[in-house]
């Protein structure tokens, strides 16, 4: 039984008590546009409870509802949930029309207009209030008045009633019916896709009818004043005579440009003052609204009614400019600029991406490891990556996995696309730290190494050479060259980050590798290098020969005679990389990865390492395989290197000052950071740095150079966090590889847990993968607990971030807030980083005032930006 | 310049201030033996701080010292360092000796008497005392008077000077010589190394000697009261006439027999009174001593003294037979028996030992993995280890390392040996599960396993079916067969062990495997079965062959159809545990090690593998090596695999439930609990549980059976620790498995470490390998931290240490404080774990009390029993 009450609704006028959080964002956004003056229509609002008591089979006093309207007006229905992006049912049209009315606006408007006004009601009402057949509703093609005829007849026949005549009674089965299908059960999933919490309410807005159908210019159009894609100002948008609601964005035949063209008539020349009236409308809107927003129109008899403003979809690129404006123009404050975009957009800003208006041939989808994209030429080995790279030939890597012997060629490559791995895999993360567009886990396709071959699972065949494109942002490999957009680090995007650095609390380095690393860190404004790993430095050719030699060397003598050979190179590569950093610290970090690393793993590699060292392959090969690890993520490395066999650390301590020593006699500073890699007990730290301190010492002697320098720990193993009170006393800075930290936390290889994340995170067992945004429940709390105990051992300890997760929004407000003078991440992460910083600085500083200002960005903050 | 000084000294009376502390056990002892009425000469005690300022050259008042004795007594200065296992400079006797006594002596006691007690006396003091070369001084061979004339001219020759003359200078010198000794560096070093603090007193004792040279019956000899090797009662020594002091021990040659032997003359008929006496005093002794000690007796001239008595250094076994007389004789508490035996001593006890009279050829060494020896044929294969059980020969497996496969082969060797590993690799860990002894790490072997021989360091070759022996204890590898000791779970053993389980307050468990395990669990008294891996029943034949099916299985249906098949093996395997444990609790762990460790690693096995499954060897190659990982340990695994291919944990649980419900059928009760392994988060558990519950239900129903069962989770990864408050409301108990703990919370593999494990404990960077002795610092925080919060959540939630770490004394005690009800061990480990856990039972009520016999009782515990 349906129970009688009064559901509350109002007008919407400049005075009504109209919120978001009430009465949806539609209706909020009228009553602005009113409050400015604007033609709206009249509108009347119902809020949240009043739809959901609706949905609940309560009953409306139509009457009332009604009676601001005229006698003869008719009405449309449109959702407001309190965002618009959550979505809603369609508007509904031209309530009202019957067969009296038609008869009656046959006569004002014309047959053909009345005709379609109520053809057009009828369709939407059979269809989504009565819920029948939209096959049976779909009169295209036919003339008007038969397909009113067949359209009527067909309700008539499917519901053996005859379409509803009263206004009273069709607008309250729209207004239920619309009410029933937000709680429907898909209609919940698809919002809280988009974010919407499972409560989250419906608005309604009925409206009155501006006709876009009649006599004199009538038609119905919207416009917007920046480009979506791009953010450029300009004038965009359509207008179609006789139509009604968004028509002429879906019809273009007969559309009319809005500003004068060659191309065609348009609606400037059409109704000048209409034109003027929009583009005055646009400016008011935009100053008063603050927002970029896309106006729907309606031209009645040359009338101008606007009938809604909504938040105009843009690309990140044109969000940025277009907010960068807003604030430039001084419509918004810069700190509301900060926020209003969400720190991941950038990084498809920092990257060549696929035009979207481009055709896509997809041949292959893998996880996109590494943003951007990427056209080039097939090659399966490292060595044809340089060799294309030399010819000024782009080429894209294809590999089963990646291993540190790939990373010269995945340099080289302009992308790189692996069969197997996961978001966190060698090739990953590899790529994104040095910014090359990856693809990883591309399984579908078999790979055949020997042949140089890719069969596809269509049974297509590509082969070295083949010319493919790759999207590391969505992870598709695209056949042959497809249009890129470049990547847009333009003045928007520069005043976007001053500002941010203006903001934050926090510093942000970038982890570098090589002086290419070391350029990009400083082109993105890191404030330093928080971590240079220095184990690629000895892949290369010449240094490969000679870390194996030291590797085959049997005393410790024949070990450091062989690294007297490498030092001048080490001590090349240092300098190189200060001079770039010149003024900004640099912590390096000490050799980290098991030997083996570096041998051969293929028996012809056996045999041309045996040829080069001179000694029987057998031997060679025994060596090999002793030093073979069960896991060597958890074997002889870091550290434990540097103590069971010290003439490595010693070497690099050596270059690393005698670096810096260079530097200070050219009359530049540079103070080395020297951090310890995979310590988990004081003492490891204690005999490093007897030896680190002795040979500081020696190389100031020698040089007759002073220098500044720090010893830091890299606290990557639980028991080094744990134990952080003990090896603080030793250590200038602290920094936290979370990477390694989260797979001895979970006991999970990030290169082996590939396999099974992706379901673990679909069946919900970790709420998303550990490697891609920190645990602060576990990790975290080994995070805290290492940064607590090493501050209250030595009170100016740095503690720092480095890895994977620096970069990530989240484990930088976790770091903030617990401490942390810094996190490091790759430089394609920088940007990132810096306007993630800026906004939770912002934030805290926001709920600490409580100002009406803060009060506002909070609401800003509360959900993000498109 | 020498400081004259008043230098304490004191008689040794019954009443005088003499304790261990300040004048040595030694001292102490002597004043025992003097209270309970034995015939001990007139005795000074000279304490710690007296010797340390007679080595600092302070003087000593020799007049007063000398009173006591009669003008023509000689001397004996013997060491009284606070226990007498940290030992001293040897004894001096005869001071006093010069030539007019020598003269007085020949007349009372005959030339050749007088003349050996001078001649000892002047070798003793050029050597020790005068420090000169002890050949010169080595007058073996020659008459007694040249031998003296040439010592006498020797002293002269080397120093220049007469051999000194006046007793007091004689013995001030001994004296000081001996303080000196004593504060030597390598004296020092010796002493720490035998558990001495640095800066352990020295005591002296000086002594009148009972002469054991001249008329009448006259000699000196030692007597104990039981056997040193076996325990066993009887009455052992030696009696020499015309000796001194221990004499009797280093030359056979006319050494008398104590006791009536047909072999010879004895003491017993030769002097049937002292004979008498001795036995009495040796009861008295024992009584009022509370302590199997040996008695250094003198008979002068037909009168017997006794010059001292030192505790009997026994084997373990003789030392726990003894332990266990001297409480059932009512002379000490069973309490006391207790803390007498350190708990690792009786490993030992537990395996058959090499006899050490027996000669040794000692081949190879390497580190001791697992304790216990054993002689059989050297074998290279699993197979043939079986093979050869099969035939009831005795085998010794030798393997470069051991893996998973090889695990039956280990259970059929009686003994194995390993090139690699170290303590804690898989053939070290599975040897001490199941009690085989065990040598790894014997690097400097050369093994050629194609040709199935070993070349040893010096060019010898061994095959197989060479007869050697190991000893798992030493490390030692032996030549040919060696006479062994049996195992001693003898009467004293298991009172002692009754005793141990009346005292201690925490469970202690078994990890057993299989049904031998099981029942070597029974035989230990085990409460039960803390950890059973269920991973080793699927190796065997049968299975393996399903197991590989199952692995390649491609649709869930097809995997259940395999293990639909296992499962009445797997319920078997169940049933017979259960059986054996009956009325007692068994921790079932589900499936963990990745699924690679069931494939081939061979191309023969790979051929095999393909034949048998009928596909293509591309396609098993193929699939084999998409298995693989780059970190097993940190991979594809435990709760990983449970949660992505549930039908194995499916099967599982229904052949646990199954055999339980048989179990009940048949009249018996079982309560098993079932355990998940790997687990780092809440979800993962509950899943798990979810599949488990409804397995029961299942099993329930269909069997009309009504069984208890409690889920439970192996606590392994430092997350699940930190989150065990997440978890513990979907585990009745959490089992912490510290070896995993360890390698997380290290970051470190216990198959890797070897390499420089013993490097780092040498250099002081780890104390101990902390695979060997729980790392309470690190993993012990994340212990507590997890069973706090566990606690916290779920107050009746059981707390367990399973692994290698749960028989290890240390970790016994860490787990009784942190409130653990029970550890989990080896069963072998089992009674070291039954006494340790008494042993801090009684220490922490000890302390409570506080009572007079707690004192004593604490002084006990303060330092290990022999």
């Amino acid at each position: 039984m349906q129970k009688k009450h009064s559901i509350a609704f109002t007008e919407v006028t400049p005075t009504a008590k109209i919120a978001a959080d009430t009465h949806g964002g539609r209706a909020k956004c009228l009553q602005r546009l009113i409050r400015l003056d604007l033609p709206v229509p009249r509108t009347i609002a119902l809020p949240f409870e009043a739809v959901h008591a609706l949905a609940a089979g309560e009953m409306l006093d139509m009457k009332r509802l009604l009676a601001p309207f005229g006698p003869d007006a008719l009405l449309s229905v449109r959702p407001s949930s309190e965002d618009p992006d959550w979505g809603g049912p369609g508007a509904i049209l031209n309530i009202g029309m019957n067969d009296a009315r038609h008869a009656a606006l046959s006569r004002s408007l014309g047959r053909e207009a009345a005709t379609a006004l109520y053809l057009r009601f009828v369709q939407a009402f059979a269809v989504h209030v009565a819920r029948l057949d939209a096959e049976m509703f779909d009169q295209r093609g036919e003339d008007g008045e038969a397909a009113l005829a067949a359209a009527l007849a067909a309700y008539e026949a499917e519901t053996d009633e005859q379409f509803p005549q009263d206004p009273a009674h069709q607008l309250s089965e729209v207004l239920r019916s619309m009410a029933r299908a937000w709680e429907g059960t898909s209609a919940r999933l698809l919002r809280q896709a988009r974010g919407a919490p499972a409560d989250a309410g419906l608005g309604l807005v009925v409206q009155q009818m501006a006709l876009g159908v009649g006599p004199g210019e009538s038609g119905s159009g919207v416009i917007q004043f920046i480009d979506e894609t791009t953010g450029e100002p300009c004038i965009k948008g359509r207008y179609l005579s006789q139509s009604q609601g968004r028509d002429a964005l879906v019809q273009s035949k007969g559309a009319l440009y809005l500003t004068k063209d060659p191309r065609g008539p348009s609606l400037e020349e059409r109704a000048p003052e209409c034109f003027t009236a929009l583009i005055e409308y646009g400016r008011t809107i935009r100053t008063r609204l603050r927002e970029e927003m896309q106006i729907e129109f309606t031209i009645e008899n040359g009338r101008l009614h606007v009938l809604d403003a909504v938040r105009l979809r843009r690309s990140p690129r044109a969000l940025l400019r277009s907010v960068v404006a807003l604030a430039e123009d001084g419509i918004i404050p810069r700190e509301e600029a900060l926020c209003r975009i969400d720190p991941h957009a950038l990084t498809e800003l920092l990257h060549p991406q696929i035009d979207p208006e481009a055709p896509r041939e997809v041949l292959l989808e893998g996880l996109g490891a590494s943003p951007g994209a990427a056209t080039g030429r097939i090659v399966f080995t490292a060595e044809a990556a340089q060799a294309a790279e030399a010819q000024g030939e782009g080429a894209i890597l294809v590999r089963r996995e990646t291993t540190p012997e790939d990373v010269r060629g995945m340099h080289a490559a302009r992308g790189v696309l692996t069969e197997k791995g996961g978001m966190t895999s060698h090739a990953a993360v590899i790529a994104r730290g040095i910014g090359v567009p990856c693809i990883v886990g591309a399984s579908a396709m078999s790979l055949d190494l020997r042949e140089h071959r890719i069969t596809l699972e269509d049974g297509r065949v590509l082969g070295e050479g083949d010319l493919i494109t790759i999207d590391g942002t969505s992870g598709e490999v695209l056949g042959g060259a497809v249009p890129l957009l470049e990547p847009a680090l333009d003045d928007a995007f520069n005043s976007l980050m001053r500002w941010a650095d203006a903001a934050r609390d926090i510093g942000i380095r970038a982890n570098a590798d090589t002086p290419g690393d070391a350029r990009m860190a400083r082109t993105f404004a890191a404030e330093g290098i928080g971590l240079c790993r220095t184990e690629h430095m000895f892949f290369e050719e010449d240094r490969l020969t000679l870390m194996r030699e030291m590797i085959f060397a049997d005393a410790p003598e024949d070990r450091a005679a062989v690294l007297e050979r490498l030092l001048p190179l080490q001590r090349a590569d240092f300098e190189e990389l200060f001079e770039i950093m010149q003024g900004q610290p640099v912590c390096i970090r000490l050799f980290d990865p098991p030997l083996h690393e570096f041998l051969p793993a293929t028996r012809e590699g056996l045999r041309e390492l045996a040829e080069a060292l001179d000694l029987p392959l057998s031997d060679v090969t025994r060596r090999v395989e002793a030093l073979k690890e069960f896991n060597p993520m958890l074997g002889m490395r870091g550290v434990r290197l540097g103590i069971t066999i010290p003439e490595i650390y010693d070497m690099q301590a050596r270059a690393i000052f005698e670096a810096t020593a260079e530097i200070a006699r050219k009359g530049g500073t540079v103070v080395p950071e020297i951090m310890i890699p995979l310590v988990s007990a004081r003492r490891e730290v204690e005999i490093v740095k007897t030896r680190i301190d002795s040979t500081a010492a020696a190389v100031r002697t020698e040089t007759g150079q002073d220098f500044a320098w720090r010893l830091g720990v890299m606290v990557e193993t639980p028991r080094a966090a744990l134990r952080a009170g003990d090896i603080a006393p030793n250590a200038e800075f602290l920094s936290f590889g979370t990477n390694d930290l989260t797979q001895m936390a979970y006991g999970l290889s990030r290169d082996d847990a590939g396999r099974f994340m992706s379901q673990y995170v679909r069946l919900g067992v970790f709420d998303e993968d550990p490697f891609h945004r920190l645990d602060t429940e576990g990790v975290g709390e080994l995070l805290m607990i290492g940064a607590e105990r090493g501050r209250a051992a030595r009170g100016d300890v740095v503690l720092a971030v480095c890895g994977e997760h620096g970069g990530n929004p989240e484990s930088i407000e976790f770091c903030r807030k617990a401490g942390f003078d810094y996190v490091s991440c790759s430089p394609f992460r920088v940007p990132v980083a810096r306007l993630a910083a800026a906004q939770f600085a912002l934030r805290e500083a926001a709920g600490r005032k409580k100002s009406k200002l803060s009060q506002r960005l909070m609401e800003v903050f509360a959900r993000p930006a498109e």
